[in-house]
C-alpha cells in the first residue's frame, strides 16, 4: 500500500518508545489517570484482557484448578513472615494507615481517631494472604493438592510508569497451589508454564523462551522461578510471565502443615504462577507497525468492523439492512469454537477517517459495503496485517473468512517467530558480546539476545549491566548442556544464558 | 424425607441469623479472612458470582454497554467536588497515606518520607473517577451517549459485618453512562432496573419489587435513586441493588460538557446503576432450607453431582467408568444456552457424609451410580430442593433432565413469590402497622412486608424507625395512585411505600 505518510508519528525506526505510546493511544487502549501510576483501560484495551482472561481461564479450569478470591488488603505482620519475601515486596506499596475521613478547617483529612493498630498494604501479590487461609484449609493429605486461582488489581508503587508496561496498579492472574510432595510442586510449576507457552503462542502469536531465573532475578521467597520472555520489535525482551516453586519456603512462614498418609505431619509444597494486563503491552510491540495496531485475531476484541458507504442519502438505509445481513451471516459462523465478533460503524463521520480509525485499532479485517457491492453481490476488504485488498462474492466471502483470519493468525506467528530467531545469536566471547550489545546509533538498536555461557554468579556481570544496560534474562530450559567458559569470568561452566535489555 | 435431625444447626425458626452464618460456612461459601471485615470467597460462592458474572455481563453487554476499567484509587480532592456524594462516601473508608513501607527498630513501619501529599482513598464507588475520565472523553453529542460498565472490588469500612451481606471489600459491577438528554438519562435507568429484574427473577428466582427511594434513602448526590427490593425467609428485605439519575449534579461537578446539535455547549446527564455479591448472601436467605443451601439450578457453578458408590473394590473401575460416560453424556446436553456442568465426587470418605456435603451445598440433583444401577441401566438420583429420590432408565434420565432443572428453578421462584405475596399487606392505620412489625416471640418473627399511605416526610416515621427498626424501602413503581392518609401524620398523600426490617 502506498501512501505518503504513516498513520503512527514518529515510526518505529525513529522513536520506538514514543511509536509505543501512540500506537497505544491512537488505537484507544488505554490512557494515564490523574490518580499518579493508575491507567484507566479503555474499552478496546478491556476487551483484549477480556479474551486473554475467558482463554486463559479457561485453561486454569481444565487443568483442576478453581477460582475464589481474597482480601485486597495485607496486615504488615504477614508480609513480615517471610525475611526474603518482605524485603522483596514491603519497598514500595500503598499503605492504608486510617479509615475514615473528617473535615478540619473546611479540608478532607484522615481522621486522627480512626488510626489503625496495625496498618494494611495493597496486595502487591497474595502468597501471604492466600498462606494464611491455606494454613486453614488443609489438614490431611486428603486436602491436597489444594489448585486455586484468583483475577484481581495488584498494587506496587512505580515512579516511573508506561501504560501496560509498568503501572502502579494493574490487573493480572495469580495461581497458588499446594501439593504433597516436591515432585507434583515442580510438575505443576512447569505445567503450568507450558500452559502459557501454548496460550502466547496459539493466541497471542508471540513466540516465548522458557527459563529459569537466576539467584539475583528469582521472585523474593521462592526456590525457583521460572520465566517466558518474549522478544519486541525493537531486540529488547519482555518477561511475559512467571512460575515460582516455592518449596516449603512459605508452608513454614504460614504453618501450612498436613498429615500424610504415613501419619506425619509435614509442611506442604507451594508453587504461585501469574501474567499480567503487561501482556497486552506485549501484543503492542510484537505486532504492529507504523499504522497502527495489528491484532492477533483470536484475542481482537472484534474480528470485523463492516463500513457502510453512503455517497447518497436515499441509499442508506439499503445498504444499512445488507451490512447487518451481513454481520448476522458473519456472526453465525464458529471462529475456534465462538462466534465472530462483528461491528458496523455507523458513526457520522467522514469515510476515510473512520477508516483509519480502525486500522489503528488493529481490527484485523475491515470490510466497506457500498451501493456498487450491493449491486456485484460482492464484499470488499482490506486485511490489516498485510493491507491486502480484495473484492469477493459474498458466498465466498463467508466461506473464506475462517481461513483468512487463520492464515493472518499463522503468519503473524511465523513473522514475530522470525524476528525472534534471527536476533538470537550464540556469542561466546566479551568483545563479540559488547559489541552485539552496543547501539549502533542514537535509536538504541542493537543486536537482540545474545546466548551465551554463563557461571550464574551475577557479580560477574555487573559491570555489563550497569554499562550496557543488558540483564540476564533466563537460563533457557532444554538446552543442550555442552561446557564452555563464561563470557565474564571465563570459568568453565555447563550453564548458558539468554542476555538482553529488557521492559 | 424423615430423619432424626437437620444438618444445619440451629434451624431457620429457632435462630434465623445464626442459621444464615451456618448455611453459608457448611455450603462452604466464604470465610471471615484475618484482615477486619474482608472475606474470602471460596470457589462454591465464587462459582456462583461467575454465573452472576456471566449472565449479567452478557446482559449489559446486550444493552449496549462496554466494560472498561478504572484506578482503584480516587484523590481527596475528587472526593470533595460533589458536596452530598463527598457527605456520604468520605465517611468511612480506606485511606492510604504512604507509599513505601521501612524497617524502623525491627519492625516494619510507613516510611515518613513516603507520606502522600495527598492521601488516596480506596474506591467506595468510583463517580468521581469515572466522571474525570469521562469530562475528557466527551466533547461533542456524537460521542453521547457513552455506556461503561466496570467489573470491580469496592471498600467501604464496616464496623459490624456479615458474610456477602455487609463486608469491607466487596465485588460489585458498576455502570456509568453520559447521555444527551435528560429523557434519555432517565430511560437508562429504567432501563437496567428491568434488565436486574428479569435477571432477578430468570436466574436466582427471586422476586422483586421495583421502586423508588425517599430523600433520606437516595445515594448521594443523585436526584433519584431507584431499587429492587427482595423477602428473605425471616420476612425482613433485602435491597438486591439500584440504579441512579444523577441529573446534572455530576456532570457539573466534574465538568462533563458536550456542544449539541444546536452548537451550544451543555452539561451531561449521567446515571449510575449496580449490584454487588451481596446477592449471594439473597440466594442462601431466600431458598435455603434447614438442610442446607439450595441453588437455582441456572446460577448453581454445578448443575449434578455424581457420587459413585463402592461396596467391593473390584467393582471400582467399572463404576467409575460408567460414571465418567453419564458425565459426559450429560456435558453434551444443552443448558439455556451452554453446557451442563457436572462433577464426579471420587473422595475418599464414606458415602452417607459425602452425599450430605453436596446437599448442604446446594448442589440442585445428586446421582448415585453402583453396581445394581448399572445392572439395570438405571440413575438414582435426588432432587435437592423437596428431597424426592427417583431411579430412571438412563436413556430416560438424559431426555428429563433439562425438565426437571427447569421444574425446580420454576418451583423456587413460584416458593419465594408466594411467600412475598403472603406476607406483604396492605395497612391503613398506625395501630395495624404497629402491631404487624411487633416480634410475636423472641425471634423476632413479625408480619413482613406493609404497604402503607405516606407523605414522604421521613421525620414522620422517625420514632417507628427507631421503635421497631422498620424503615421504608421504597415507594413502588406503577402503583395505583388512589389518594388515602398518611400512616404516621394523616396528610393526604397519594403515594404509598413499603415498610420492612431490613438487612
Amino acid at each position: 500500500m502506498s501512501k505518503m505518510k504513516t498513520a503512527i508519528t514518529p515510526t518505529r525506526e525513529e522513536d520506538y518508545p514514543e511509536w509505543y505510546q501512540q500506537v497505544v493511544k491512537s488505537a484507544d487502549l488505554a490512557e494515564h489517570s490523574p490518580v499518579r501510576g493508575c491507567m484507566v483501560i479503555k474499552p478496546w484495551g478491556y476487551g483484549i484482557w477480556e479474551n486473554i482472561q475467558r482463554v486463559l481461564n479457561d485453561k486454569i479450569k481444565k487443568t483442576g484448578h478453581k477460582n475464589a478470591y481474597f482480601p485486597l488488603f495485607v496486615p504488615l505482620s504477614f508480609l513480615e513472615k517471610e525475611a526474603q519475601h518482605v524485603e522483596g515486596f514491603a519497598k514500595e506499596c500503598a499503605v492504608v494507615t486510617h479509615h475514615r475521613l473528617e473535615k478540619k478547617d473546611g479540608k478532607l483529612v484522615p481522621a486522627e481517631d480512626s488510626k489503625l493498630e496495625e496498618p494494611l498494604v495493597v496486595r502487591p501479590t497474595s502468597e501471604m494472604i492466600i498462606g494464611e487461609m491455606f494454613s486453614k484449609w488443609i489438614e490431611s493429605y486428603r486436602d491436597l493438592p489444594l489448585l486455586i486461582n484468583q483475577w484481581a488489581n495488584i498494587v506496587r508503587w512505580e515512579m516511573r510508569t508506561r501504560l501496560f508496561l509498568r503501572t502502579t496498579e494493574f490487573l493480572w492472574q495469580e495461581g497458588h497451589t499446594a501439593h504433597q510432595t516436591e515432585a507434583e510442586a515442580e510438575a505443576e510449576v512447569f505445567k503450568m508454564l507450558n500452559v502459557y507457552k501454548d496460550f502466547m503462542e496459539k493466541y497471542l502469536a508471540i513466540p516465548v523462551i522458557l527459563g529459569k531465573k537466576t539467584e539475583d532475578e528469582k521472585f523474593p521467597g521462592a526456590v525457583d522461578t521460572y520465566c517466558f520472555e518474549a522478544m519486541m520489535q525493537d531486540k529488547k525482551a519482555i518477561q511475559g510471565g512467571t512460575s515460582h516453586y516455592l518449596g516449603q519456603n512459605f508452608s513454614k512462614s504460614s504453618d501450612i502443615k498436613f498429615s500424610d498418609e504415613d501419619g506425619k505431619i509435614k509442611y506442604v509444597y507451594t508453587t504461585s504462577w501469574g501474567v499480567t494486563t503487561r501482556l497486552i503491552g506485549a501484543i503492542v510491540m510484537v505486532h504492529s507497525d507504523d499504522d497502527g495496531l495489528i491484532l492477533p485475531p483470536k484475542i481482537a476484541p472484534t474480528q470485523i468492523v463492516i463500513l457502510p458507504v453512503i455517497h447518497k442519502e436515499e441509499t442508506r438505509k439499503e445498504i444499512f439492512s445488507i451490512c447487518e445481513k451481513l454481520k448476522d451471516d458473519l456472526e453465525n459462523i464458529k471462529y475456534h469454537g465462538l462466534n465472530m465478533v462483528v461491528d458496523i460503524d455507523t458513526k457520522d463521520i467522514r469515510g476515510g477517517e473512520k477508516k483509519w480509525s480502525w486500522i489503528k485499532k488493529g481490527v484485523p479485517i475491515i470490510v466497506e459495503i457500498g451501493l456498487k457491492d450491493i449491486q456485484n453481490d460482492s464484499v470488499f476488504f482490506l486485511r490489516r496485517d498485510n493491507f491486502e485488498k480484495k473484492s469477493l462474492k459474498t458466498n465466498e466471502f463467508l466461506t473464506n473468512i475462517v481461513p483468512i483470519l487463520d492464515d493472518m493468525q499463522t503468519k503473524l506467528f511465523e513473522k514475530a517467530k522470525k524476528q525472534l530467531e534471527d536476533n538470537t545469536k550464540n556469542i561466546d566471547n566479551l568483545d563479540d558480546f559488547v559489541k552485539f550489545f552496543t547501539p549502533k546509533n542514537d535509536k538504541e538498536i542493537h543486536g537482540g539476545f545474545a546466548l551465551s555461557h554463563y557461571c550464574l554468579n551475577d557479580k560477574e556481570m555487573e559491570k555489563v549491566k550497569k554499562d550496557l544496560s543488558v540483564t540476564v534474562r533466563c537460563l533457557p530450559l532444554n538446552q543442550d548442556t555442552k561446557e564452555g567458559e563464561c563470557i565474564f569470568c571465563k570459568k568453565k561452566t555447563k550453564h548458558k544464558a539468554i542476555f538482553a535489555k529488557a521492559y
